[in-house]
């Protein structure tokens, strides 16, 4: 295709298989966070700059767009508004803004575009549609527990069940920099290094980690407290003498015990290598892991300070965010496509039986099939069938001269490759018990 | 609301109930598309700044909000991307880029944000979304009859009946100027004082084409050929030694004889004196009225040469485009929403009992039931209870420690305020029978 009709760098035009693919996805999301009691918040595409800059960290706002000002102050040059770059600092604008209106604790779930100025690649996306759900106004470990198990009913639900639901701490994490007495300047880097641990060997990251000012003997200890096969006995006796660190581990093992009758314990493990890179976790963090695809599929944790410090009320959160870009890559290519864009197609040979075979379509339609009649201007039968089976019709209405004559339609059934003479009066009670009878 | 907290000047927030309202809106209209055989396309929310400018005319990208360079290019003030001003566009640019990937005639529908600076005003917004239907690739009148039964059905299924499609032919009106021998530089200017007759008086509109240069007489004739109480005879009879006024008078009465069996009578009607004021229009043209709304909640017609004009291939086209920010604003405020956020409410009198209470909101949801557990601090009875009431839901699941130790949870019916004690393990079963028979 010529690059100039190309849709902008980054950007994707969603025809129709592709589009209903996506739209069935999200409605599945949809009525999974809606049976948790999640209720859906849409924000407008862009905000004022104020409210998005400042927030993400110098990198970050290099890849926000941001919008011209219009009329007289296009040529100054500026902007005043950007689009959103996330879900999360819109969600506390209305947390501040609706304040008592929302209910509280606020349980919203969020399904929309954000746009970053990233470089494009391999399931990288300048526009690309985040799905978050947060509950706003509570510190219980049930609003965890809730978020843990939509999540994990969301990919089941989708068709993707082979996942693990990977489970830590901050609070752990923070009490292991602690125990391992990590000077407080070189805490934010340790976490940092041993993130890497899903995409590095221990070597390499123990090796980071002397980088950073650790002792070699610190480094091996802390990084095999955090691999080896027992990683988790590990982890837990050597946070035991850490205030923080036993906390951790209680309030892991209490959202284990919550969610054990909902989760089965083969997709969900405490993982005590799992970090979550981001600062703002204050409690449990998790990660969705699915069966051959790098990276996550999924995350959260609890982040009890984070809403303020986007300019919103002091409320604390906690929250999962699917990667539903990657999740839809993972769907097989037909998933919630519709078969074909018609039920029925309706070939016509005479420019003259036009109006009858317009009201043919329409009776099939009146019994919710899908239908039209030819649109082109061929009078030949062969061409018009070569459209009917093309549209992925199940049935093909013909009429011409001798059907008109007869007072009939001839239905021919496209998969079944036989046909029927209707009378043109019973066409739609004959469509809709074909229909019904679980030939569609 | 602290005015820093708003969205931007011309958006809005869409909290659950409205959102709801929109979101079933916009699932009605999918599926009346749907069934005429219309696939769906969505596009980026931005294009290149050039498929986007020298389309709408100099008044109107003024009102395009246009994207910032980024990186070190930022600092130019130039901008290289816009966000998109309508569906049409974008439509052309698929056309140019797919070529013949889509199907042909190709017949899609787009629901999408479109952006436009407008000054914001009562139901005039800067982010709103357009509902588009539109056939590329065939002159069939049964694609404008199959766009104007579309529209139709749709605002039937939305629930909003009480409306009339005026129906009138640019091709009709371009005699109209002939046989009144307008001089070809005035009757762009007269059919947009025509165009008024909506709102102004028939005496008004008179005067103002004086004033563009009619004779009085030749401007009295035409207005009164336009709005007489037997205006399609008069305007019939007057085009009688035009051409394509004929052809315009015909092709209105053959789309009229078209739709006949599918579009009552009452809600469709010849009318001369309705002008669409885009001049892109080359054939049919209509116009949706409702019942107490100014102006139109919807319109359409055919546009042979636009879409080439936009920059896509040379396709001739018909489409109808619904007013679907007004049509939505005629719907009462609760359609489509769901009842209340949750149908079962947990409380739960205990802190150790939040494991117990926590599975048994997953037991409801087993059902299909929309249901969450209090998540708040508060271990008082009354308190839960007025959560619970306030959540919408139809059963409170009440469980402490007298609960417990009897094995059973006791279910209040907040509708009935009836309540019962249900043996713990049956709550699934219990609930999903309550909902089936109709209670919920």
């Amino acid at each position: 295709m010529p690059t100039q009709f190309d849709p902008p760098s980054g950007t994707r035009d969603f025809l129709a298989a592709e589009y209903e693919k996506r739209e069935w996805a999200f409605g599945v999301l949809r009525t999974v966070f809606a049976r948790y009691g999640f209720e859906p918040l849409q924000t407008p595409a862009f905000e004022r700059i104020d409210v998005l800059l400042g927030k993400y960290g110098e990198e970050a706002e290099k890849l926000v767009f941001k919008i011209l000002r219009r009329g007289e102050h296009e040529a100054s040059g500026e902007a005043d508004l950007a689009l959103r770059y996330d879900l999360t600092v819109p969600l506390a604008r209305v947390a501040a803004a609706y304040g008592s209106q929302l209910p509280m604790p606020y349980k919203r779930y969020a399904i929309g575009s954000v746009w970053r100025a990233d470089r494009p690649g391999k399931g990288r996306f300048r526009e690309f549609v985040q799905c978050d759900l947060d509950t706003l106004g509570t510190t219980s470990p049930l609003a965890d527990a809730e978020a843990l198990c939509a999540h994990h009913d969301a990919m089941v639900e989708l068709g993707l069940p082979d996942f693990t639901i990977l489970l830590n701490s901050r609070k752990a994490l923070t009490g292991l920099l602690e125990v391992f007495a990590i000077p407080p300047e070189l805490g934010p880097g340790v976490l940092i290094s041993v993130d890497k641990l899903d995409k590095l060997s221990p070597a390499k990251v123990v090796a980071e980690l002397v980088e950073r000012g650790l002792a070699a003997g610190t480094a091996d200890e802390l990084v095999t407290t955090m691999t080896a096969q027992d990683a988790v006995e590990r982890f837990k006796t050597a946070l035991k003498p850490s205030e923080i660190g036993s906390a951790g581990v209680d309030e892991v093992e209490h959202l284990l015990a919550l969610v054990g009758d909902q989760i089965p314990p083969e997709r969900i493990a405490f993982t005590p290598r799992m970090v979550r890179g981001l600062s703002y976790y204050t409690g449990p963090i998790w990660e969705l892991a699915a069966a051959g695809v790098p990276g996550s599929v999924g995350s959260g944790g609890r982040y009890d300070h984070l809403i303020a410090q986007l300019g919103g009320p002091d409320l604390p959160a906690t929250g999962s965010s699917l990667g539903i870009e990657r999740v839809l890559m993972m769907l097989s290519g037909d998933t919630g496509t519709q078969r074909g864009r018609l039920d029925v197609a309706v070939v016509v040979l005479g420019q003259d039986l036009a109006a009858s075979a317009f009201g043919f379509a329409a009776a099939a339609r009146s019994g919710g099939l899908r239908a039209s009649v030819y649109l082109g201007s061929s009078g030949k039968l062969s061409k018009q069938l070569r459209w009917a089976s093309d549209s992925g019709a199940r049935w093909c209405v013909i009429y011409g001269s001798a059907e008109r004559d007869a007072g009939v339609v001839t239905v021919r059934d496209l998969a079944a490759a036989e046909q029927e003479t209707v009378p043109a009066g019973d066409l739609a009670g004959y469509l809709a018990a074909k229909a019904g009878s679980g030939n569609a």
